[in-house]
């Protein structure tokens, strides 16, 4: 895993991805205490960043290999980055998603032409279904995060922030990023190091689900206690990756946990001040630059909003809860 | 009013505006038959591209007078566009606003630093009303559309869309505005003119508020019955403007109405499948893309969403009436 991979995967990418635009307000601004900047992936192909893994994973394939096709799981973003990358690519799709994954991205994912196999997130074990599954069909495995070409992928956003936080003069800033199992936080981290000086990556996450803060306290890989139940279903994961670890250890900085509160409260904020939609779990960064303000350092600060794929009832909740942000 | 003008702008408006992606989503195209390429000027500095336009012409002055302070009048975006254009060069703003104005709107307009007056929509004259105050307070009046600089600054639109659509691949499109008195449609006429071989601008504006499309049919200028009483506010104006519509005549294509329905429903495609926010106003563009297909040319359409400055309600009206979208 390098920086070269990442800057590989955005030669690939280009014309393919959107180049995501870095929004600000000043009444956000306000609210934070600083200057904040959202990096707004909600408004990637597929409603999140996930489409850059996938692309760059089933673009990196061999043409023999791609052609019998791919296999993902994920509780609904990567599958849809995946399913996509592998129709504008003609090739065949099976996807493993948890039974309880918003209907929203269950429905999109068979409706971008992917075979859909649901397993019981609290019971099953989903590395080995879907091995089983890639064995038996001869696809290529696919993994959300632990998987270098979607790092590389991911990484491309950091390439991005790079670019932009330059271009409005942003010396210095956290670059807060939802983090599930770590791979676009890891790819962000790696593209920083290489092109973002004075930019850190921090991992943000749901609490209670706060795997990578405490392990990236601890030194060591930690898990989180239970992995149901969590309004941020998209950034839930049972523990750090192992290829994302290892880079977060070394070029991340301390992770923000945020309230199931806080991510609604950024939901409204991004819906009044922003104009784009989130999902709880894509709203974490953002809710940690609002409402963490003593956790974050400088005078600016960079959010990713890694996803919009939000069921209409829960962004309503959001903004009945928090009408005034 | 010329292309030179438009470009000039855009170079005054280099990393003061969000130059706004181009969206696409399978789901829209399915839904439209064709490709739907949607301009997001919802992301735009205070959610409307309307900051283009006050930015043009606030930073067009002369220093003396531009220190003096501007006057602008609106039924909201306008006014959020010329405040913040003001406020970033640091001279005083007045803003007349109808009192019947979305309330997000008026207290936006506050918190950007204007000073507000609120007048009857359907009993007063804003025109006489501003022009007092204008020369009581020595104010430059900005006009929301009949005033070069600012169709020069919402032409930059039109100079992004017309790169965005040769980087796309769309060689002919006809593209839908969003149109209230004209002011946007006619500088993206203009720029697409110029730089848009095989694109065309189109107004769309909400049935029963149809003087554009009904005064491009007959040739004169046609007024509305009514002002008042349209969820489509931001685009509401008596009749089109005495700049824009010649410009209009001259180069734009027929105009397309669609109901208020039809706006409800593109804002909820908008919000499932892009995960951006409109006001019904900025979502009549994307609604005649979507739902009007007979009405429009071509293999693909380039929409304009012009803006996303909506009360929480309205927008709940819209994810309660269209769930599926």
């Amino acid at each position: 895993m390098n920086i070269e991979m990442i800057e590989a995967a955005e030669e690939r990418l280009k014309g393919r991805a959107i180049a995501t635009p870095l929004l600000n307000s000043p009444f956000l601004d306000e609210i934070s205490g600083r200057r904040v900047f959202v990096k707004a992936e909600c408004l990637q192909k597929t409603g999140s960043f996930k489409f850059r893994g996938g692309w760059s994973a089933v673009s990196a394939l061999s043409p023999d290999v791609r052609a019998r096709g791919v296999i993902g799981y994920s509780s609904g973003n990567h599958a849809q980055g995946v399913a996509l990358a592998a129709r504008l690519h003609g090739v065949p799709c099976v996807i493993l998603m948890p039974a309880d994954a918003p209907r929203v991205k269950i429905d999109n994912t068979r409706a971008l032409g992917a075979e859909v196999v649901l397993y019981d997130r609290t019971t099953g074990d989903r590395d080995a279904i879907g091995g089983a599954l890639a064995e038996e069909r001869r696809l290529t495995l696919i993994r959300p995060y632990d998987e270098p070409q979607v790092i590389a992928g991911q990484g491309t956003t950091g390439l991005e922030i790079a670019r932009q936080a330059k271009d409005a003069g942003i010396d210095r800033a956290d670059v807060l990023v939802c983090c599930g199992g770590g791979g676009l936080t890891s790819g962000i981290a790696l593209a920083l190091q290489a092109h973002g000086p004075g930019l850190r990556a921090r991992p943000v996450e749901p609490e209670g689900f706060d795997d990578v803060k405490r392990s990236l306290a601890s030194g060591k890989v930690e898990r989180n206690a239970r992995l149901g139940g969590s309004l941020c279903d998209a950034i839930v994961t049972p523990q750090p990756g192992e290829l994302t670890f290892p880079i977060l250890k070394r070029l991340a900085g301390p992770g923000i946990a945020v309230s199931e509160d806080e991510a609604l409260a950024a939901m409204a904020a991004a819906f009044s001040r922003l104009r784009i939609v989130l999902e709880p779990g894509g709203a974490v960064a953002l809710a940690a630059a609002l409402f963490r303000k003593d956790e974050v350092e400088g005078d600016a600060v960079i959010a990713v909003a890694s996803g919009g794929n939000v069921d209409p009832g829960v962004f309503r909740q959001a903004l009945d809860r928090f009408p005034t942000l």
